[in-house]
């Protein structure tokens, strides 16, 4: 659907280089229509170990004030913890991608996604960028979303359109799935116009509230990285419009992500109510989502709500264990802190859904917190356990 | 070997109650030779969920002033998450153990190990006690082991032999390593001579250095309790000696713990050393031991020591991507932040030891900490998936 390239102002392209085995697309570009730069924000990974191409984007975003003209993606070698020669890869990247839109290497970003601590096999990569720069097109969103694919079984693309202006998003990943094919990728146009500060400030939000409340197994990629583009070929847009169409774009990438996860069965979304804050719920219910005991009791279809209530327990937030209740979907299985019977039939029917509801409310104060999770099942064991 | 009844003074005992449906060992005792109250320490899980055993338990020792002559232990039900009635059959099972010894019920702690949330078929409970009561003998110590298991496939049993007094231990589980069969619990005696408040400072400390740095799964169960009871009968013993061999018993258990570790084919030690200082190394060492990724990957043999190098970063320490290294066994596998070449072949064989040492040095001061774990297999996934 060339969601990247809905908004006006955008191309894109995706071209197989030679870093997949597979003969699979593997360099993508997303870039402005006439080569110039626009407003440009990103969010990177907070790992210490971050990856080449995540010092280098930082650092041209620095230079360039916040604008970009393109971006140039690679899959299959994450270049991270590769040294010197690492940055240098990133940094020529850019350089090759600047030479074909006739614009900076400053203004332009770049990502990887594969594995880490492999050399990168450069000379495929500097083949490729012409390729890939010559490839781009209004229709070419389609190649760019499979460009960046790595394990994702499917294409993940928004297209978002508000009452001025559009969105057009696309992703890989899911924080951390794969420790082989490492990294969350996300990228966002729009054509509203918008600074790049409060650009930065309004993707930030929608990150926090989308991709940061998403984790399969609670680890953080030396690659992750979200960038949104403004070409501002629709003129201003209302902030609190575009504000909301970045959080629900973001949420729909999130929950893309989550239902494609490699080796999962159950998207499963962990809801504490009732807290004594937003912040305390938060945390517990990121606690149980990472939790490996719960991750595998959804895998076995299995509403062991005392593996849940532990865990809430365990976290250190404000609880009381006479007041709390446990929910699945519809059913309640602990109510005042003791077991519920609940229609088994019916929980079992309820476990063939693919997303799973779990709400603990611990009757102490407003706050709410949510968190969207998987399970933890034999494929994804078999995937994690190898190194390819 | 009756091990727990090696010191002088104690007794033990273990039977078949009914509480477990197999007609296993399901009720223990360790209690004093005279039935008279002796030093007692414990140190009990920090889960707000705390099951009624370990609140009833808190409370007898807090109100004999840290004095006991017996635990009751059983194992095919935690007795947590069961409201009032739990609380009433935690102590009740402490009168009905005290009758037997002709002590006063504070003078009794309790302990239950199985599933979260069902109610205790007490009646089996009732009738169990006056029989394990009647079982004790200074050659029950195989039994009480015994009747501690759940899916421990082997007894964990310690005897020390100090140069004036001795102690013996005896243990089962793996920190969460079973959501269905929680919890660790550990039992020490010695015939040393110490004081209340000594003996738990000892105790404190020898569990932050064993127990507390042993994790399966990152989860705390709602029932896990270590105590030590000391009889006095050797007399005074060198302080320094004592916690010494405390450590030692302690971390022996911790191992035996994750060598047994169900559904386990690893025991991994992440050492973690050149951090900033030992609190942060330690925070890094959990880090990594508690990621799924890392874990799946020694499950597959696999020493993919970018995953291990992420997790380090990722974990908030002081961190530098140039100066770290990273060794499997012997195998340096990254040296200044980027790969290093080793024998394929020499690291395949490693793998084939059950105990795997993966240190990373960080290059940038002293500090060190050391965690173990296991890794995580087809089997764990199994394990946990089911409800029983």
């Amino acid at each position: 659907m060339s969601a990247i390239t809905a908004p006006k102002g955008f191309v894109a392209g995706g071209v197989h280089a030679g870093l997949k085995t597979s003969g699979k697309l593997d360099l993508s570009i997303v870039a402005t229509a006439d080569g110039k730069p626009v407003s440009a924000a990103a969010v990177f990974t907070s790992n210490k170990l971050a990856a080449a191409p995540v010092q280098v984007s930082r650092a041209h975003l620095a230079a360039s004030g916040g604008r970009a003209a393109g971006i140039i993606v690679n899959s299959g070698n994450a270049n991270a913890a590769t040294g010197v020669a690492g940055y240098e890869h990133a940094e020529q990247m850019c350089e090759l991608t600047a030479d074909g839109l006739g614009c900076t290497a400053d203004e332009i970003l770049v990502c990887s996604t594969g594995l880490i601590g492999i050399p990168m096999p450069f000379d495929v990569v500097e083949a490729g960028i012409p390729q890939v720069v010559a490839s781009r097109s209004t229709m070419g969103g389609t190649d760019a979303a499979t460009g960046i694919m790595t394990t994702d079984s499917v294409r993940k693309e928004v297209i978002h359109q508000g009452s001025t202006f559009k969105i057009g998003a696309m992703a890989k990943g899911a924080g951390m799935l794969q420790p082989n094919m490492a990294t969350m990728l996300a990228f966002l146009t729009t054509d509203a116009e918008v600074e790049p500060s409060d650009l930065h400030a309004m993707l930030r939000q929608a990150v926090d509230k989308s991709f940061n409340r998403l984790t399969v197994d609670g680890a953080q990629s030396t690659n992750d990285t979200v960038i949104a583009l403004a070409s501002g070929a629709a003129g201003p847009a209302d902030p609190a419009e575009l504000q909301e169409a970045l959080d629900s774009v973001c949420y729909d990438l999130a929950l893309q992500m989550a239902d494609d996860a490699e080796g999962s069965t159950k998207t499963v979304i962990i809801r504490i109510q009732g807290a004594v804050d937003d912040l305390q719920a938060l945390h517990a219910a990121r606690a149980v989502a990472n939790n490996q005991l719960a991750k595998c009791s959804w895998y076995g279809k299995n509403a062991y709500w005392g593996r849940v209530a532990s865990e809430v327990g365990a976290s250190g937030i404000a609880f009381d264990p006479d007041l709390y209740s446990v929910s699945y979907g519809e059913a309640v299985t602990a109510a005042a802190g003791v077991a519920v019977a609940y229609d088994e039939a019916k929980m079992a029917e309820y476990f063939e859904n693919r997303r799973i509801h779990i709400t603990v409310d611990l009757g102490l104060g407003d706050g709410v917190g949510e968190i969207v999770t998987t399970d933890l099942s034999h494929a994804y064991v078999d995937e994690n356990m190898g190194k390819s």
